[in-house]
């Protein structure tokens, strides 16, 4: 935890802020912070800043809280998912939220296993603790926007132009000569990113017809989370 | 697993192969296999290529194998690793094998605990069963080379040099403007990765006198296996 993420609500009109449970046990036990020490803190969607320890105790960590800074850079990528599997999706989630994408929809294809939208990974509470873990670990406060869509071809003929406005698109896809092409930082990109065992021929061709561009990333079948991060980071 | 992985004895001189244990609960239990299937093969160290599925039983799984294809490319790429904590080790291993990484000597540092070169996880067998994971997963044969070394100022100093040859050596280190470069492919790289909370002034300094160049990741703090995944993104 390299932040500790605040609500907006959190913050009072006296600028203090008092923090309960996971937040002050970390504080507490891993951090062992004394009044007068200072800790990053930032506003979740907000701005960043610091918040000097005005107490810790049972009752919980009362902080000063100052915003004087924005947050990071943002990566200027949306990623279309196909849905991982629980397991792979607690990981992929906080590596996404980390490295500062947007958007993320999380997709049905031919080679996901239909009990993975049943996932509680996926409860809205769930998903965003572990966006949090993300957000914290790379000191950012915004949080990326994510939806599901349980049915791939209406989600990409009737949904995903408008979604991926004036994007560069790209679908990794083994068999595409083509390597993953540095963008310009001011150019949004959208990347299609399939599931294990990749897109079908069919969810290629689809993503075509919408403006994808097939690239390779390369001979190696990669974990989805280090498929993404090496794919923003060949992209950015 | 995409890839189920031989020792170079488990081939027998008549061509077959009988996995027992992991690899053969797996092709039973996951995969499934039936007589007369093919399954992914590769001999660690060595080539790739099929294996006929002629009987599975109590016994073990026996395979024809037919070895025909030589193992992916290589990243070209060694690293430099700052000794992560023994739960961020677990999944680093297996994510550089899984990206070709050549070598990874995991090193000292201030930031670095020293309990950490205690744990289990670098007992050598322990260590080669995530090098595995790694390798099944992008089907690739051969793991990359890990070394220990306790001091960081001695191997930097006296080893660091001839072991990163004629490679381009980059550190990302945050105070740096210059953004990781991208390299061309024939160019081998070395990458100095560093802690959480990074490398301290002294180390980046003691890097630069072997001829690392701080270059910058952005300004994000990230999880150790996606900044390795990210930064080889970058640079290949």
């Amino acid at each position: 935890m390299n932040l500790l993420l605040l609500t907006p609500g959190e913050v009072r009109g006296d600028g203090t802020a008092l923090l309960t449970g996971r937040r002050h046990e970390h504080a507490r036990a891993v951090l062992r912070v004394q009044a007068g020490e200072t800790l990053r803190v930032g506003v979740r969607g907000g701005r960043r800043g610091t918040g000097k320890v005005l107490s810790e105790d049972a009752g919980g960590l009362l902080l000063r809280v100052t915003l004087d800074a924005e947050p990071p850079p943002r990566a200027g990528v949306s990623l279309v998912l196909a849905m991982p599997r629980p397991k792979a999706l607690r990981r992929v989630i906080p590596a996404v939220a980390s490295l500062g994408v947007d958007r993320v929809v999380l997709v049905n294809a031919a080679r996901v296993e239909k009990s993975y939208f049943d996932s509680k990974v996926l409860d809205p509470a769930y998903l965003g603790g572990l966006v949090d873990l993300g957000l914290e670990q790379s000191r950012d406060t915004l949080p990326p926007c994510i939806e599901i869509r349980e049915r791939f071809r209406p989600f990409v003929e009737d949904e995903l132009g408008r979604w991926a406005g004036d994007s560069v698109r790209l679908v990794p896809h083994p068999p595409a000569r083509l390597a993953v092409p540095r963008v310009a930082p001011d150019r949004p990109v959208t990347l299609a990113i399939g599931p294990d065992g990749g897109w079908v021929p069919f969810e290629v061709e689809l993503l075509e017809r919408a403006g994808f561009a097939p690239v390779s990333l390369g001979a190696r079948v990669l974990r989805v989370e280090v498929a993404v991060s090496y794919a923003l980071g060949r992209v950015r």
